[in-house]
């Protein structure tokens, strides 16, 4: 089917997913059937606002950039489309510029959004393909056995979890115990991650906070004083998502912004909460980090499995598209873990959309403190080997597009 | 001078102050004067507990890849040495294991230390050489263009900032603030260091908060207004010293460890507070990172210069002691910018001790919110190059010393 192409970024961004978005023009560009390749500037914002700019007119070695450069460089948004007028409005969109490709890369929101697009298009007998492109560095998607991002944020905050690990191993005599924050909402599988920066019992993480195991404050302090008796110290790993038995986040933010847009209570201050405890009840000094944002954009030391990963699932989607499947995501499918190999395959928009992956309850040590060696040998393999950005002056060079927008 | 030699390692670690000892121990293996090279283990409470281990007892494959392992290998702390007690105990276990040599590695408090044990010694007519090595991530040491530990800091965070700054780029429609706190409790150098990350005006950083310029809420507010009217965005740097025209800190820790054992009141959530004030003041969404004790360690991502120039100095403290010279700090001595080039020489302990390096306040920028081109020419060189630490599994490998101590 000839037509026009676009594709959109959505949601939190990851180190890897401009990767997949480069595997979407990169194999676009390839195929005679797809004529136009344009991006929604900012998500399914540059739908609805008509924001929409031609990627044929950007230079090659700036799509070529999108490997080593991390976040969303189309633009991104946080903008759930709810309401029938929209969706509508969407597929107007398409029909007016001749779409008939359509490839989103996100999580379970976009596939959601790229389903009830694939129907209504249809319904209105308007023939287009819909792709989804997995990604999220939360790893919660449903029908892939991981999500390129995933492997990303895990090898940075491991290798900042060695590293600030090194910084309370030389001076706990006064900085006792170190908190190390993570994001993951409703998952921990962020935090469970960093489990890889362990070797041996000396080494950090010494204990990781999951969502999925009700916080019990005594049982930590417990726990934590065993490692202050056995090594004098302690590094201690918190997913934002961390809570107690009645559902509480442990560090619920206050105030104008408690929610996001989407009505989903912002967290932050959980590595804080910890460190205070540790301070007020433990009495040993205690320091904290927070990442934030840092940990999902870490590109100069991110997983080079991953990226290609990300880059193959976004190739993938294209070459499917243009084959005729449509309403579908690319997803990962795993062959084994060592020799690590791993092919591609698709599931349906709507399953991805209304599951979610959770984090094996049997891959968390029974004490409830560690990840067991299931969890390591499924999680290793997504870390291998390292990006490599340009460098100039010591740092990063990242590419942004010229933005050659269509006229309305 | 025939005789055994100490080393040290003193307060907040950095990223290559490992490689400071790495250079005096190495060094120290060539000189036949130096009969034992020892260890003090935690810093100068090694010292005066006379926890001393022996480094010729050591891997030597593990005493290189000192180069590659951040934080201090040999231990730290922050215990400030005050009484004459405490100075007689020092010289005292010198003297009992012969110690004729003694490196200490750190910032004005340990050149401090230094300076009075070696007077100490000398009026005891102990015959003995002590030199200091300089060490600071805060660059404010006196006598010396910069300071080992300096240009990683500032490499690591220039990237974590360009980095998250994509993060902002992307997801302005949700995300619109991005906030980033940097260590630098009286100066502003490391927070101005991240104007290394900005290359044309889109760039991240927007705004630097230093500890220089008195913090002005409603000037602040305009500045980033500005930004929030430009780009629909803003990334702000803040350093953890960021005060109001009264001394106060913006973001001053209450509880149990306000103060830390010198003294210092604790810092921490500057960023914090800057995120709130922009969501409550300005009305839009804001994020934060506190990447804390992360920032010091990262070797993954440390500066080759710095690294390099901070073995050198051990290198060199070596060869004065050995060479006859007693009661100096060895120095980095500028020669050029373009190309970089750079001698060590010597300065006084007790001028280093008793003196401190400011940020010029003719490198910050008239408006106050960022840095000169003559900032970026001082500090651009001191980013060069990546030390590569070895990788297994996809993550650093870092050494840990066996530790055979002395008996007692």
């Amino acid at each position: 089917m000839k037509g026009n192409a676009i594709v959109a970024q959505s949601g939190g961004p990851t180190t890897v997913i401009n990767a997949s978005a480069c595997g979407v023009i990169q194999e676009a560009f390839k195929h005679s059937e797809i004529e136009g390749m344009y991006a929604a500037f900012n998500g399914i914002l540059g739908v609805l606002n008509e924001e929409i700019f031609d990627l044929g007119k950007e230079d090659p070695s700036a799509i070529e950039q999108l490997k080593t450069t991390p976040s969303s460089a189309l633009g991104s948004c946080r903008h759930k489309v709810k309401t029938q007028e929209d969706f509508e409005r969407i597929v107007s969109v398409f029909k007016k510029y001749d779409i008939r490709y359509f490839f989103y890369i996100g999580g379970n929101d976009s596939m959601d959004t790229a389903d009830r697009v694939n129907k209504l298009a249809n319904s209105e007998n308007y023939e287009m393909r819909v792709m989804g492109v997995p990604k999220t560095i939360d790893n919660d998607l449903a029908c892939t056995d991981h999500c390129p991002g995933y492997g990303s944020v895990i090898k940075y905050l491991a290798a900042m979890v060695m590293e600030a690990g090194k910084d309370t191993e030389a001076l706990y005599t006064a900085d006792t115990v170190n908190v190390i924050e993570t994001m993951g909402r409703n998952a921990g599988w962020i935090a469970a991650g960093c489990a890889l920066a362990r070797r041996d019992e000396e080494d950090p993480p010494h204990i990781i906070l999951l969502p999925e195991r009700p916080f019990d404050k005594e049982e930590f302090k417990d726990r934590l004083k065993y490692y202050l008796d056995k090594l004098g110290r302690a590094v201690i790993v918190v997913s934002e998502g961390t809570r107690y038995a009645d559902g509480t986040y442990i560090a619920e933010q206050k105030g104008d912004f408690a929610k996001d847009s989407f009505g989903h209570t912002q967290l932050g201050g959980a590595a804080m909460y910890i460190k205070d405890l540790v301070e007020s009840e433990v009495k040993v000094k205690a320091r904290f980090a927070i990442p934030s944002t840092i940990q999902r954009n870490g590109i100069h030391f991110a997983s080079l499995n991953d990226s290609q990963e990300a880059y193959l699932a976004g190739q993938k989607a294209v070459q499917h598209a243009v084959g005729g499947t449509s309403g579908k995501m690319v997803t990962l499918e795993r062959i084994s873990d060592d020799p690590y190999r791993c092919d591609t395959g698709l599931a349906e928009l709507v399953d991805v959309a209304n599951g979610e992956k959770f984090l094996p309850k049997e891959w968390i040590t029974k004490d409830g403190y560690f990840m067991t060696d299931d969890f390591i040998r499924y999680a290793r393999p997504l870390i291998q080997g390292e990006v490599t950005p340009k460098l100039k002056d010591g740092l990063p060079v990242f590419m942004r597009f010229e933005k050659h927008f269509l006229k309305k």
